[in-house]
């Protein structure tokens, strides 16, 4: 069975190995990838080509830089000096890059973590992109208020400055695979225990229980990434958390915490089949050095050229939870890092639904992996 | 960017995200595809219940036992004392299997590496499954030579007790689709290069060269995990390599290097596309200890039906090799453990064409990532 060393992948590949290949910051593919993603490359370069006048003469701290690409717009927008900080081998290319744009006498790419950076001064302005899947997904944003704390100066300037997660009630198609997918991994199981038992006299029934509770976590309590549009939302976006990050503390991001309703709105609906989960960013600047332009970064259902790479996450429900439109939804989220992999996360909720006439429902407990 | 502390994965997921989910031992659903490849089991099954005699009243190990399957069949086998070693959490499941079964009396569950294994007797029998794609992918036959080193009495019984390689010529149409992927994402990239300059002024031509590197070992360089039949092979199948696993050293499987000869023999073939390489493995007992009936758990292209969850592995020539029926390939290869990550393999191989008037042709060197 090949499991003693923890070697996965004995069995039969599937996407997954091309996946695993480029699946790291430190192939060009993937950064292409990002650089290629108009929504989010734009968003920064707007934010920063727009204000120039928060990087003129300036120093500038980019985290987690990459190919380097937020500090050439850093330094094309008349910063003084932009150190770009990157612990991957993907530093080594950002060096030919910015030589390559003739900007290496203002840009200095530094090749570490971000919590072992040692610097001569302090920066006027961080930029960053640290988002992941429901914003806090790989715990990078820990890394950047670290910074933050250690190298912004007082009153200098966090790009982004501020972040917003949203919720909102949905009707998708995929709710019914997934419940399909799911019957029929069960039904195999069965299959395959009665086989087993006929062609080599083993008994597997005492792991029934367990194979129900890992299958229903795969396919019914992981969150599915999806590029949603307007029309499978049955009722608006509910903002259930927002984050200063010129203030925020570490404690702060360890977990997200939320009250919210949401409510159901779009004509004959009787059920949603559940919730999608997205973050915008704004570039608002500090209270002392504020914007001239205000750009907001959004990854929500929109039209498919307003897509990012980051799409939104689906919180399916199974079953489906009865609410007509005009009926609302009191519900609770708990974001967290996973015990089992902190880059992960996992979302606890707890949903109530409010008929149209006030009287409450019983309160609904689900959670899910977001892997 | 998100680079920073090496967070892979925040852009657009594939089937790799639910890919990596059930991808490791400790998943009953990736024991269930190991269990339920019939060729697979049934040759162990068969192995062990057709050669009581090599079980009866013996002690036997069992290393890497994922769900204990293989104790199971040597204690129904009669053997007085079975350990299976299990380093992973799998090994509490193997536990109520084995209670289930009944089998608690004779087969004891050690959770440990089998480097820190501590027995009170050593073992009449080693039996393991730890073959990987092209054989030593995962590594894993490290640990059971020194478990035999260690563990087996003199004169003991590996099962299986021998290994061997083979290689084929192929001709596949995945080989044309690989090529025209390779050419798409090259156009691609130059495209990109085009719009990264004219949106955000940023010259990545500095990168053309690498990318073009990345994408060729990606596309080019990779072996395919395929499952073909007969007619894909142009020529029959050369053993490369043979590994005696009642005698061979550490050192000896570290690498495996071979000289072969190919024969082309499909009428009316002028070129190969590649070559398709796979194992087969052994039940012959020792020279004191000999089965009575000889199994062999081949992996080789057949008919769907004697599949295995190995599969083959395609290693695929761009451009194809000219070699006319009736000619002949002089190789030479060696299969080992690739720096980047020990569990994983590389193939370098050396290919030259002799014509049927017996002129030969340039040496085409080559290799392959098998991930």
């Amino acid at each position: 069975m090949a499991s003693d060393g923890a070697a996965p992948n004995a069995g039969k590949p599937s996407e997954g190995d091309f996946h695993s290949y480029f699946c790291t910051y430190e192939f060009i593919y993937h950064q292409k990838q990002m650089i290629e993603d108009q929504v989010r490359t734009g968003a920064y370069h707007a934010a920063i080509m727009r204000n120039k006048h928060l990087f003129k003469d300036k120093v500038v701290l980019d985290i987690g830089a990459g190919t380097g690409i937020l500090s050439i717009f850093a330094a094309k927008a008349g910063a003084r000096k932009v150190y770009a900080v990157e612990a991957t081998a993907m530093a080594e290319r950002a060096k030919l890059i910015i030589a390559a744009n003739g900007l290496d006498g203002q840009i200095e790419v530094v090749r570490t973590m971000v919590e072992q950076l040692e610097l001569e001064e302090k920066a006027d302005v961080i930029i960053s992109e640290w988002m992941g899947y429901m914003l806090l997904r790989e715990a990078m944003l820990d890394s950047v208020v670290k910074g933050r704390d250690k190298w912004l100066k007082e009153g200098g300037v966090m790009f982004p400055s501020h972040a917003n997660v949203y919720l909102a009630p949905i009707r998708w198609g995929t709710h019914e695979r997934q419940s399909d997918q799911h019957d029929d991994a069960i039904e195999d199981w069965y299959g395959f225990v009665d086989e087993t038992k006929a062609l080599y006299d083993l008994d597997l029934n005492c792991l029934n229980e367990q194979f129900e509770e890992e299958t229903k976590e795969y396919f019914l309590q992981t969150s599915h990434w999806c590029e949603l549009e307007k029309h499978h939302m049955v009722g608006p976006a509910t903002k259930i958390n927002s984050l200063d990050l010129r203030s925020c503390s570490v404690d702060d991001i360890q977990e997200l915490r939320s009250e919210f309703e949401l409510s159901v709105t779009a004509p004959g609906t009787d059920h949603i089949q559940g919730m999608v989960g997205w973050f915008d960013v704004d570039f608002d600047g500090s209270d002392q050095n504020p914007v001239e332009e205000k750009i907001t970064l959004t990854t929500g259902p929109g039209p498919r050229a307003e897509q990012t790479h980051w799409g939104q996450m689906a919180f399916l429900l199974h079953p489906p939870l009865p609410v007509s439109s005009g009926g609302k939804i009191k519900g609770s989220a708990r974001i967290y890092k996973r015990g089992d992999n902190m880059r992960l996360l996992g979302m606890d909720s707890s949903l109530k639904v409010e008929k149209p006439d006030g009287s409450a429902g019983e309160a609904r407990k689900v959670k899910w992996n977001v892997d």
